[in-house]
């Protein structure tokens, strides 16, 4: 790779002069001299070297992504948007680690980005406590946590990026209770996350202003391998089943998934288990990942604003590692309903009107 | 973060002790004096700094991984299989770039990693010509190239890492022919990459084999937007449309996705456009994406040993990394037909058995 004495010498003139192009420095640099620079660089395709600078600056041009599986289509949407927008408006490029919900495996992946010399990282939807980012942040890392709310009252020293689960789950029940559903299931994996329990609220909050507390109840898979892309789905397809042998009485008539993957794992086990979706049983997802679309029937699910989320994660991290003093905060989106297919009237009451 | 001084003091040895720790010389060291600086090293959480490290062996533990979009389910699959093997083996990470298939972003992909003083790189199905992989490899970036065949007596200097993808096409095409079909269309985006010159052999193949030439078709679609995650699916969408508007009599009775992204979109506009998969019309993908299984009907598919090659990419880029010496070749992995209730007998023939 080229040298900045390999570019000096193309455009005849000194290293130093060629630094100071490289810096912005050419104010009072013959305009010719900066052409046959900015020349020499473009033909030999010089770039800095970004290992001798991260000495001086301490840091380098990468962010760390942390996620529980980059094969679980949700995850790989908003890493493609981070990725895309902190390479192209920053120059900075990702260093990604799957950490299967695993400790150990995060706390590795922190000494690895320390050791690399990052000092960004967007962690997304984990099950540690919040204390463990907190250590990140006090090692150095300026850390933005997605998909969880702060802990009220508390100064975790981290920025936080969500979107507003509790309203997520509200919408979706509201929706069920509106087709006139009275025996809801709120189908989760379990463990639960920060994201798991606004959502769990969210759901009891409309089930409860509509007078259903009994009728709500909230499902709890526990999946049997370790965290993989397919783990979501393939507990809503035992959840599935175990729901389909409830005495028809006692069954939900609808069933709102803690995620489209949980959700595209229910339809699917319904489906085996002999109910038809929406007339034996309505599902609804949250995500709004872009297979959802695709599916038959089309899923109905809770949008979230991806694009603008992940804006907001890179400018923070970038504003942050800028500035140590800029203080953390919690940014939260808005989600939106998106009606498709998989919602209707319960079996029972399929002839009244709404 | 820790510093070796630290680990020295705890430890009551010198840095110089802890360096031949790291370094595994301990043959000439009191094994009470190994277990102190091991137990301090574990205790202090201690890493060797990489930054530095890699300023005297010229490489970082770091490998470029290259992708159209994280975002496409396939990609992803095989991105967390390549990460976790490099991590979980070899203690390196993964520097991740999405290029939207454009050249330009490539380029500036392999910039980045030769400043970040990254060595290795897998580069993940593109459509730009070997040449360009090859200057990467001139530029002292040792290569493997998932998903496509090396081109006949050239040698490239680079790995290639694929599927047999001319057998997932005979494997998928003989499939249908199997099933009665006579009319056949093999489904695929505008863009020739070396994979899909090997899908289309193979689908002309099986058809030329059962005398089908005739009714053996390729339809291109065109992608409006540029390369995202849903672009393949919204490809399929717009042909189902497009196909089920053929008469009758002409529209092939059973098509072959180039993937099963395709595949997924396929069914979809199929569905929209009034015609039941499979009863009306057959439909084969290729990936065996673990979301195939889910859609109803759940898609026949040809399975690829994702972890396998994964294994091998790894496998290849640490060897080639130690030692430059080391011939570059060929890996060839075969796929295998997943059959699942995608495909019936045409229409026509439903009473005819096989």
């Amino acid at each position: 790779m080229s040298k900045i004495q390999d570019v000096a010498s193309r455009a005849g003139v000194s290293a130093s002069t060629v630094s100071n192009v490289l810096n912005g420095r050419k104010d009072r640099m013959a305009r010719e001299t900066l052409a046959r620079v900015e020349a020499a660089i473009a033909e030999l395709r010089y770039r800095p070297n970004t290992t001798a600078r991260q000495l001086k600056t301490g840091h380098t041009p990468l962010l760390g992504l942390l996620v529980p599986s980059i094969a679980n289509p949700m995850y790989g949407a908003i890493a493609r948007e981070i990725e895309t927008q902190a390479q192209e408006r920053h120059g900075f490029r990702i260093m990604i680690g799957n950490t299967y919900r695993d400790k150990d495996k995060e706390a590795r992946f922190f000494d690895d980005l320390m050791a690399h010399g990052v000092r960004g990282v967007v962690i997304i939807s984990s099950l540690v406590d919040e204390q463990h980012f907190e250590s990140a942040g006090e090692r150095g890392l300026v850390v933005v946590s997605y998909d969880r709310r702060a802990t009220p009252g508390v100064d975790s020293g981290i920025d936080h990026v969500s979107v507003d689960n509790f309203e997520a789950a509200r919408l979706a029940t509201e929706h069920l209770i509106a087709h006139g559903h009275r025996r809801l299931a709120f189908v989760t994996a379990a463990g639960i996350t920060m994201s798991r329990r606004e959502k769990i609220s969210g759901f009891h909050a409309a089930a409860a202003r509509a007078g259903l507390t009994a009728g709500a109840q909230v499902i709890e898979g526990t999946p049997h391998n370790e965290y993989g892309d397919a783990v979501m789905s393939e507990l809503g397809r035992l959840e599935a089943a175990k729901i389909a042998a409830m005495p028809a009485g006692q069954r939900p008539t609808a069933v709102l998934a803690v995620n489209d993957m949980m959700a595209l794992g229910l339809m699917a086990g319904l489906r085996e288990a002999g109910l038809s979706v929406p007339a034996d049983m309505s599902v609804v997802g949250m995500d709004d990942v872009f297979l959802s679309a695709l599916m038959q029937p089309a899923l109905t699910t809770v949008h979230l604003p991806v694009a603008e989320m992940a804006h907001t994660i890179v400018e923070r991290l970038m504003l942050r590692l800028a500035d140590a003093e800029v203080p953390t905060g919690e940014f939260m989106f808005q989600p939106s309903l998106v009606s498709r297919e998989s919602v209707a009237r319960p079996p029972a009451s399929k002839s009244k009107s709404i």
